[in-house]
């Protein structure tokens, strides 16, 4: 099947089957009267097809504002098609396709994509990560079990050698991981030459001391001839993962830093709120991560199970594991990147977080949840690492606890969190 | 004022002055608690500050679905800012921090992005447009009045012959600009190189004839390192317009066009809908095409006047208004750039369009208004040349066709279309 596949939740005051006609149309032959040129052969070479209709019920007012109103507006699942000659398999061209004009259609008063199946061959031209779980293992020296892993914080306002200190007593308490934070990249108050300078400054001399190359994911995020930059400056310091805003550089950004990049890269996406948060229009988490996949991110934030963030625990859970599906359904390679789990994480997530996955390949960020621990940032780590085993080993938190002190006092100090993982996954 | 400002419409379940300050402490210093390296200094440094905070209203439910809930929520406008230095002039993280994490805080129940102030220091590190209006009009030949233009359909399906062909008759017609479809880029059924070549051959020979170089925007979006190429093949052919897809390729890739391109660049804002369409979360085009105009696009499109899109007539104003407007309130460079009519458009959109700027610097797109004419394309070409006439003039478009026969009989064929710019912008 050498077609690309997108599926849609749709609302609409012509009814479903007018609009994905519409939909269909917009985004391949069509255009606003039949010309001459759009002949029966173009159209059945190259026009788009409604492979399924669902109509799924009404709604008595409009989800968004639009041109068009009617009595009552219908809501449903539409899949459509296309054939891959119209595009090929370049994924800001997909973007174009799947995800262009269609949102601004008055025809659809909602409309997100929650599903996409893409050809194979789109790999042939898309490296996907270069180091996924395995490749982030390697580079600290042969890690099991989830990586823990912390945020510099405050975000923004230490200078370089304030963040090396902060790192210095970091590694002293046996983190694996350890990234900027998204605001702070290349700013006058913190340069980034002299940030990787001091930074790796105590990462190399405790890997030549310890053998664990703990990573440190450096916010790279710039113009594409900056990042390439910062990425050489990274290989000279020995460091090894590169962290880059996604939404913020755009797909061509990401594919230019896979392009160039001897290291890991981290994926951070700060914006997702504004593709995600709205049950009227939008993209899926289970889609758009795979554009980030295929282009070469290595790790994938997904929030956390009961974070500061709005996501509900089904939507987390599902962005969790959807980072580690296969791209493709049917063959191909699998591009299975990390899920990195962030915001407000304490120990008690970590069972959670694990048992959706059903493995260790993930990367678990805290920052309280490590620094607060009333025996100090070395404790913190020590305990989340316990509450891991407790997790793989089938084991409950409490009792895990009673034989690990360290793990004892994180239970004392931090409030068990609620995570919700009952119930359906909304507006997927 | 060496300060980035940023103002978000907001609803909160907490109260807007809370929800302020939680955006303020998220997208600068703050962490989930004090942490000892937060010091006093640093804030005072680094902090955002809230600069003005209105309530305009409550609501009895929340906008968008939150992990909080309340009895009623606070809506208002909230203005933040930023220190220069926490970030510098790199657009990428201007992104990361005027539109990243904060979609997605529970604490506010709706958030747009509606004005942005940046201090003019950002046009150091920025290009803006290389050409705008005057380089497009010199790049045709001098032309004066609206750019006439029109865009290649059906959108897919026609070969590099096909296109050149369908380019003859509206060179001979007498067009000023012809754009490719957003989703024709370099796909198998029609591949850039042959399009490129085939489409410059019949302009090129028109251009010898005449002395006109009618602009072709050919769709560029790719990958960067094939963005290069498709630039590097345009010089080869002479032609003088490169179209990107904005959304698709990323702030970062239009950036990276600009740097390598001696030509017009024509933004196509593809995917705009998600960014614009809910009332409860986005970011408003005034905002959106600041960043795009710094990076370097020459033209922005901004939907028709009653186009087949659902953007309200008044929203389109405002964003083609935009568009012209200088993006530094204190000096600089104005980076001024052309306003895109299109979709849907006739001879009677034109008036509305050319009254709402006050001048001729704009693009006007039309497709069947040129193609359906009843005497050809020659015909409706001239027509909207003479409904831009007498809009110049202030005559009244069915008046102005008594004494001119191809107005005459466009007015006779084309349904009157109806522009509604009375009334407040919604949204904004």
């Amino acid at each position: 099947m050498n077609r690309i596949t997108a599926t849609y939740e749709i609302e609409s005051p012509v009814g479903i089957a007018k609009a994905a006609e519409v939909m269909a149309g917009e985004q391949s032959t069509g255009t606003f009267g039949k010309i001459a040129l759009e002949t029966d052969e173009l159209r059945a070479r190259c026009a788009a097809q409604i492979d399924e209709l669902t109509i799924t019920g009404t709604r008595p007012r409009a989800s968004l504002p639009s041109r068009f109103s009617s009595e009552t507006y219908e809501r449903g699942m539409a899949t459509i098609s296309w054939p891959l000659d119209n595009l090929g398999t370049s994924l800001p061209n997909l973007l174009s396709t799947i995800a262009g004009n269609l949102f601004e259609l008055a025809e659809v008063s909602a409309i997100r994509l929650t599903d996409i199946s893409l050809p194979k061959v789109f790999a042939d031209t898309n490296p996907g990560p270069a180091f996924g779980v395995d490749g982030t293992r390697a580079a600290i020296g042969g890690h099991k079990g989830p990586m823990i892993g912390t945020i510099i914080k405050p975000c923004v306002g230490l200078s370089p050698s304030e963040t090396a200190g902060l790192v210095q007593t970091l590694l002293d308490a046996g983190i694996d991981f350890i990234k900027d934070d998204e605001l702070q990249a290349n700013g006058p108050h913190c340069p980034f030459p002299e940030r990787v300078a001091k930074v790796m400054g105590v990462i190399n001399d405790h890997a030549e001391r310890t053998g664990k190359r703990v990573m440190y994911a450096f916010n790279i995020t710039d113009e594409i001839d900056q990042m390439r930059r910062n990425l050489d400056l990274l290989s000279e310091y020995q460091a090894t993962c590169a962290m880059v805003c996604m939404s913020s550089v755009g797909i061509t950004g990401l594919r230019a830093v896979r392009n160039h990049s001897p290291h890991v890269i981290h994926g951070h996406r700060a914006g997702w709120g504004l593709f995600s948060r709205s049950p009227d229009i939008g993209i899926s988490f289970p889609v758009w991560q795979q554009l980030w996949r295929l282009a070469g991110a290595d790790h994938l934030h997904v929030n956390g199970l009961a974070s500061k963030f709005t996501e509900p625990d089904t939507v987390v859970a599902e962005s969790a594991r959807s980072v580690q599906e296969p791209i493709f359904n049917n063959g191909g390679p699998a591009y299975s990147a990390m899920p990195v789990y962030s915001s407000a994480q304490t120990i008690w997530q970590i069972a959670p977080a694990r048992a959706l996955l059903g493995n260790d390949d993930f990367l678990f960020c805290a920052g309280g949840g490590i620094m607060s621990h009333p025996e100090g940032p070395g404790a913190g780590v020590v305990a989340l690492r316990q509450a891991a085993d407790a997790a793989r080993n089938g084991v409950d938190i409490k009792e895990y606890a009673r034989e690990h002190p360290e793990l004892q006092a994180a239970v004392d100090t931090f409030p068990e969190t609620r995570v919700a993982l009952k119930g359906s996954v909304p507006n997927r």
